[in-house]
C-alpha cells in the first residue's frame, strides 16, 4: 500500500524490481543517479553508506538491491524526503534505508564525524539561476541549482562523515571538471578513479563520474568511456542493462 | 642529400609525405606526438607557431604540412636539434622551421613575450629517474624524466611567448590530469578543450591531451574519445589517417 499526493506517480526501476514515487511537479531522478549508483564503490556486507542531496531517495533505493549495508540519505526539502521515505516503506527496505532532513552545510549536525565507508552525492549542477526559472517552481530549483549549497559545501559535507580511505562518488558536468578536481584534494577526497559519459560516439562528452578516497595519494585513473545510446538512437548494451536489467 | 650520423635512420612520416631523422639510441618520435600535432589548432595563414621540447622535430615538421605560417621549435639538447635541423633541411623547409637551442626554464631568452599565437609542447612525463636508468642513456632520461624542466617549467614557459587569446596545447598521462589542470590556471592558460586517448575500446585511458586558451574564461570540453586499436588489434580508422593519410 502507498498512498500517492497530487500528482505522484509510482513509477518502475526495473533494474531492480523496485518501485519509486515521481512527481512531474516536484522531483524526477534522472539518468546521471542510476550512473552514480553504479559507478561507486559499494560495500557487500561491512560498512555504512552516506548518499547527500538525495531528493526522492533515488540513489539509496538503487543502493539497497545491491548491498545489506546501512545507508543513510540526506535531503534538505521535506516534500521530496517525504516521497522517499514512502517509496522506502513501499519497498520494505526501511531497515536498511534511513533517510535524515537536513542541510548539508551543516553536516556536522546530522552525521557522525570519520564514521562511513562510502558517500555518494548528485549535488545541483547550476551556478545560478535565471531569472526566468527564479520563481517558476522551488523544488526543481533547489534540487538543480546552487541555491542553498554550492559545490564546495557538498564536496566539504561528502569528505565530513568518511573514515580515512572512504570513497565518495560525484556525478557532474565537465565543465565543472577543474572545480571539482581542486575541490576534492582541498577537502581531502584525492581523486582517483573517473568516468566520461558521451550521449554516444563522436559526441562531446556531457557527464562525468568521479571518485576520490579520504586521504589517498595521487593517482588519478580515467576508466573507459561510457555512451549512452549506440549508433540506432537505441540505449547502449551497458545503459540498457543499468535501467532494465540483463536480458 | 642528407647525412646520417651513427645509427641514424630516414624514417618516413607517410600522411605528409615527408622524412625525419631518427636514431635507436638518441630518441624516436612517439604516437604522442602525432596526436598532439593533430590535436593542436592551427592558424592556416597568419600567425606563428612555437614548439617546445621538440626533440628531433617531429612536431615542428608535421605542423609544416599542414600550415603555411612560421614555426619555431625550441630543444634543449644539441644532438637533438643537429637531428631536426637536418630533417628540416631535407623536407626543404627551411624558410618556414627554425630551431632555437635553448631551455624552456630561460623561455625569455628565446622568444618575445606575448608574440605567438600557437605553442604546442610534448614536455618528458616521468617525474623521477628510476635509479636503473640513470645513467643508461642521457639523451632519453633528458627527453623523458623531468631532468631539467619539471612539468610547471614547461607550463610556464608555455604561456609566456603566447599572446592573449593564443592557445597551449600539452600531451601527457591522465595520472597528472590534476597537476596539469591546475598549473595551467596558474600561468593563465585555462583549460577549453580535452581529448582522452583510449588503447581501445574498454581500457583505461593512457594519454591526455589538452588545450588552454592564455586568459581564456573557464569552461572546459571534453571531446569525443581516441582509441588508437580496433577490436582486431588494427589502428582505428582515425589514428590510422593520421600516421599513414587517408586511402
Amino acid at each position: 500500500m502507498v498512498v500517492l499526493k497530487d500528482d505522484e506517480r509510482l513509477d518502475y526501476l526495473l533494474a531492480e524490481n523496485m518501485r519509486i514515487i515521481q512527481s512531474p511537479s516536484v522531483f524526477s531522478f534522472s539518468l546521471d543517479a542510476v550512473l552514480l549508483a553504479r559507478f561507486s564503490y559499494l560495500p557487500l556486507k561491512r560498512g555504512k553508506v552516506v548518499d547527500l542531496c538525495s531528493g526522492n531517495g533515488i540513489i539509496p533505493l538503487l543502493l539497497s538491491a545491491r548491498t545489506s549495508v546501512e545507508i543513510t540519505g540526506v535531503e534538505i526539502q521535506e516534500r521530496l524526503l517525504d516521497m522517499a521515505e514512502r517509496s522506502i516503506r513501499y519497498n520494505g527496505v526501511e531497515d536498511q534505508v534511513t533517510m535524515k532532513l537536513g542541510d548539508v552545510k551543516e553536516i556536522n549536525k546530522l552525521l557522525h564525524h570519520s564514521h562511513y565507508d562510502v558517500v555518494t552525492c548528485n549535488p545541483p549542477y547550476f551556478e545560478t539561476v535565471p531569472t526566468s526559472m527564479q520563481n517558476l517552481n522551488e523544488h526543481y530549483t533547489i534540487a538543480r541549482h546552487e541555491v542553498l549549497c554550492t559545490l564546495e559545501d557538498t564536496i566539504q559535507a561528502a569528505s565530513y562523515p568518511l573514515k580515512q580511505g572512504g570513497k565518495a562518488s560525484f556525478v557532474h558536468r565537465p565543465g565543472r571538471l577543474m572545480d571539482i578536481l581542486s575541490l576534492m584534494r582541498k577537502h581531502r577526497l584525492e581523486p582517483k578513479r573517473m568516468r566520461l559519459v558521451y550521449p554516444r560516439e563522436g559526441k562531446e562528452a556531457n557527464t562525468l563520474l568521479i571518485e576520490g578516497i579520504k586521504d589517498g595519494k595521487p593517482d588519478l585513473k580515467i576508466l573507459p568511456p561510457l555512451f549512452v545510446y549506440n549508433e540506432n538512437n537505441e540505449y547502449s548494451q551497458e545503459v540498457y542493462e543499468m535501467l532494465y536489467g540483463k536480458e
